[in-house]
């Protein structure tokens, strides 16, 4: 994190995290469906603690849910102090992502193996998100 | 919108429109404060319809709710064809703002002024999504 | 203004103020022509007071004068300090774009609705700055 | 010039070049008095042809005029193809500045030998045009 | 690698991927260190095929041999086609670091452990780099 | 230099240097084939000064040796202390750059003219570095 990355108060702007996290999860999209990927939500972030000018943000990013054309791509924050070796997890994010053609239409993507059961329960968080989501859209309608 | 923003496919990245958003937001709660502000939450955004390289993109924020330290910032974000003069209200975001001191400690804000119905509506839904993030929170527990 | 627009002194160099009124003249030409738009000139800008690193600044455009293919855009620059919400108006320029074709070739604009006083004040001024620059364009030769 | 620096017709935007100008003149001012520079204004542009990504473009810089605390910098601007080697003279822009102290005030500056019959017309030239942009500066007023 | 990181022959700038190389050994000068580090010298550098807009860019890179004050970093350069999964490695580079304190002097660095013969392999490369680099420059003296 | 150029210490980074560097040879060498140029090699680079923001850095470069196919462009990084006048050569850049053709295919450049003593000691000195580039690259073997 550079100089032009921070607010006066030397905190990263949270539009910038939002940025590198946007970039790692749609690589690991295109990678999971070796195709163009496009962006189609966001969960809540929360930015639980700032980070500063000078620390090397690191996004560490799977593929934690897969229904039929769309991935659920969960990002973790990492802010490491290169002079203490001192690393913090500084947020969790969730994107969801839909595999295109050419024409921009969504196409299938190939299912998730589930082997560990940390696999399995980071795929029941995803689907639960997913219910959790569509219920507030339901609530709150759609004309926002 | 500028050809550095856009994939290959033509479509604004959706990390580009996230950090306008964020900074729309970030004056919009300075201006209600008077205080420098730190990004708290962004709440799950739907990138309903991809934004092409060429529109003009604005951003319309506004206060929506108000606790005693944090704003909740409502962003419109509208895409115009700038040939046609046909704009389209492409999605919306809401953030969660803390104004802060010199030592980055919250700070009380003013409270908002609610004189119109669609300005007590806005409020209403803003302490609701304030609770189901809380439910959500507590249910999926803190380690993400 | 963030600290990699300022020079040592921490002023905001005029180069940047310029491209961002040139972008936003640009968009104001499109608008009224719904036609690709160039830039043909800018006026004489006077920087009257310098713009600090953290104060929002603003661009105010709107066509003041119309020609057959040619429109005068005005853009007022504010500067807004967003701890005292005081604003400054720290100068003005006027640019002229021509709507283009898909040659390149310059294209007739609608003509402006000048309806208020002000209006007419602000097209009568375009054009007296007109024919100002036409005059001194004459005196010291096209060889500059 | 690079494809970020154009519009869709394939033209570098004005704003872009008027970046460029303004930092070749602040160089060219720094140089001649050895203290920092503040940018006074601009005058006048004419952009009478297009410039195109791909063509590498150049400022020529020189002081063309020194008052007591005020410089006047002329810039050529040339763009080159760098295939055919063909170098157009594009536009000349004419920059007032003013040295300053470490509180930004004006301080004056060295006096400009003027040796070339080149030299004692740019200079004329210059005088000139600051008659006339005072005299346009007292007839349209200050409130613009 | 985004549209304006390259040439009209759709190739990235050697220069692009030389300033990723010189940000990744950076990072892991400082993390061997634990210390601000500068950049003392890059080795020569073959771009053996060219990388294309689109591919994702990944730098490897590790401390390769360490002298008293000073680290060498070797860097592998991946490129990768998203869309197929076809890895190149295009080309590697050692660079030289010291780590200094406050006042920009040299201190010393912890040594390298040496478990592997891969690692002593590396290791005996690096010195012999140096050795190299140290005759060339004598030959051709100082004076470039 | 701008303050988004250095690191915490106010050193330029390397990387930017060497970005500059890149593009002021790839210029040089297109002028020379009046062809697109792809860059082959950079030499070994010693940065054997830091350069600080606030300075300005100029690069002069010119082709020091031609082959069939390739040139190699020489580049003096020089460094300017605008407040004082005085400039500093921090370092000196060998580069190899090709021309090619729309297929990206290697064609062969005019030759050089050597016409003083310096220039053909620079020939001469250029041709010696391409010795040894390849003794090297023989000695260490190709899997880097």
């Amino acid at each position: 994190m550079m100089p032009h990355h921070v607010n006066n108060l030397g905190h990263v702007f949270g539009g910038v995290i939002l940025a590198m996290v946007d970039r790692a999860a749609a690589v690991t999209a295109a990678r999971h469906s070796r195709r163009p990927c496009v962006t189609v939500s966001i969960d809540r972030v929360d930015f639980r603690e700032p980070i500063y000018a000078g620390e090397l943000v690191t996004c560490q990013a799977l593929v934690t849910f897969v229904g039929h054309t769309s991935m659920e791509i969960g990002v973790r924050v990492l802010a490491e102090n290169l002079l203490t070796g001192k690393e913090r997890h500084t947020n969790t994010c969730f994107l969801t992502f839909v595999a295109v053609d050419e024409q921009s239409r969504p196409v299938p993507v190939r299912s998730l193996k589930l082997e560990t059961d940390e696999e399995q329960q980071r795929f029941r968080d995803g689907r639960r998100r997913r219910e959790v989501r569509q219920a507030l859209a339901r609530e709150l309608g759609d004309d926002q």
